[in-house]
């Protein structure tokens, strides 16, 4: 047992029930490790679990944030394989990564891969993990299918576009910013959709010589739903992972039976630690080699001091962020 | 060239619409057949193509209806293999199957399976193969799953029915008739779920320990899709194959994603040749043997003749057949 420093929310509320305090963290049991933390990615349900709307699952510290981090093993339990103290690592868990230590098991921990910074390495976890579940285990996306991705210029989004287009899909990238399909671009973007007054189905169809796409990647559920399903090709698959536009919309089941399309809703958080670990471990295999040879890259907007989590908080709502926020112990 | 006699749909409206009159049946082209019609099975889409909501897709006669027939062949095509003049033969058809004789692809035929009698098989093609790919291809569900299957009773639910049941799922049948529910235990039914007010989520809660049904096969659409998606287990897949209930609804997107479940639209009739002949080929490789050995059977409300369409449709509207209504010429 060691006392580590940790990001506290004390209440549910603004910004101002975020603060730095202490947190008892045991030692790594059977198949865990121990990590010193370098860094936490910020995720949108930091904020929504700040606000009371998204408690911890049980068996994690509910007062400490934090769904991702990288960091180097300190301690490794009975039974591990494969990773040694020093070891720079990085991965998922279901809450307390803003903390300056954690426990967590060695499947579901990935190691950093070379040339990625520790710190920056925080910023791949949770949104290139959710991309790749997203895009290709739950919507089987693959070589020459067209997909849209929502919020593009978002973490989730600036992941989903770059794993997209490495896979040889087409990517249809939406956000209500300009500025933002702009520098999307760079990464890859073939197609850029302004969304304005939420409506985007009308720009797909032009763009897709009224086809349609083959998968859409969506954070923001409700105020999408029915766009999205006019914006699906034939046999398309619309992945739903975040409900920032509202949980509940009419669905156009008519049009979803036309087209003989599917809705799926997925969450990372809550699945059992089997699948977690079965998820990284195929990540790790197949997918960071892609981050050694340069085709992905973590698109980090900022990297803050963890005692500034207030004012991360805050940036991250005002919503002009481009890419990740990444908190980092000094 | 041959004259056939078929039933014709003049206009749109109520079952006077109906007659019988000719139709002029061409000659099998490449790799197809001619059939002489022994019976054809009615479909609810017949009664919507009579109201002028489904019309036939292109190539097919718009005025006269039927999706699915059993007959012997009777000329055949250049380039096709497998089967011969005199052969019994059932299948699916875009439309015009309520003809004495009608013109389709081989691949898309199947032969009726031995022990089941000409007329008999124009029950089994419809409902078996769309219950067979919305059950297993679509929805994937298999050994010890449990699977809801709406109105039981009909021609689909009693095809759904028993795939499911042999397949070794745990089958409950929903319907607002008692007595379906009952005579639906001798097909192997394990849990009847009477409907009361388009409710029926919480009897699945008490039926399955909370825990909801992995498929849900469902023709009824709009006024149970919030129902449907509260009656799901984790990782449940809702499969809408009708809209008798409504073609749009509110979808609960929050609870789809907690359970990470899935909505898929579905339909037949507007596949392609080459999904409908690949299916049709599945079907009667895995399938078809299990009618011969007794463990399917279609289950047939009534055999009408052809000239007792009209009547056929009115039965159908009550509501009150329970299996398949055949129409055969006489």
């Amino acid at each position: 047992m060691i006392e580590a420093r940790a990001v506290k929310i004390a209440g549910k509320g603004e910004v101002d029930v975020l603060s730095l305090g202490t947190l008892a963290v045991r030692d790594p049991g059977e198949g865990e490790l121990r990590v010193k933390v370098a860094a936490a990615g910020l995720n949108r349900a930091d904020l929504l679990q700040r606000r009371g709307f998204y408690p911890a699952p049980p068996g994690v510290p509910a007062d400490v944030p934090g769904l991702e981090y990288s960091g180097t093993v300190e301690q490794v339990g009975p039974g591990v394989l494969g990773l040694s103290v020093g070891d720079a690592v990085m991965g998922i868990v279901s809450g307390g990564a803003m903390a300056t230590h954690l426990v967590t098991h060695a499947r579901e921990t990935m190691k950093v891969p070379p040339g990625v910074s520790l710190v920056d390495a925080a910023a791949i976890p949770e949104v290139f993990l959710t991309a790749y579940d997203a895009l290709f285990v739950q919507a089987r996306l693959r070589l020459g299918q067209s997909v849209l991705v929502h919020s593009i210029g978002s973490g989730i989004g600036t992941a989903a576009l770059q794993l997209a287009s490495c896979a040889g899909a087409h990517v249809l990238g939406s956000s209500r910013t300009q500025d933002k399909l702009e520098r999307c671009v760079r990464l890859g973007l073939h197609d850029g959709v302004l969304v304005t007054d939420k409506t985007f189905a009308a720009t797909v169809a032009k763009l897709t010589q009224q086809r349609g796409c083959d998968v859409i990647l969506d954070t923001v559920g409700g105020a999408y739903l029915a766009e999205n399903v006019k914006a699906l090709a034939p046999l398309g698959r619309l992945v739903v992972i975040g409900l920032m536009g509202g949980a509940a919309a009419e669905l156009p089941l008519g049009l979803l039976l036309a087209k003989r399309a599917q809705v799926i809703g997925t969450v990372l958080r809550s699945r059992p630690l089997e699948e977690k670990a079965t998820l990284s471990q195929q990540f790790a295999r197949d997918v960071s080699p892609l981050f050694e040879s340069g085709k992905l890259r973590p698109v980090i907007d900022a990297v803050l001091p963890m005692s500034e989590i207030r004012a991360a908080h805050e940036r991250m709502e005002r919503n002009d962020s481009f890419g990740k926020l990444v908190m980092a112990w000094e």
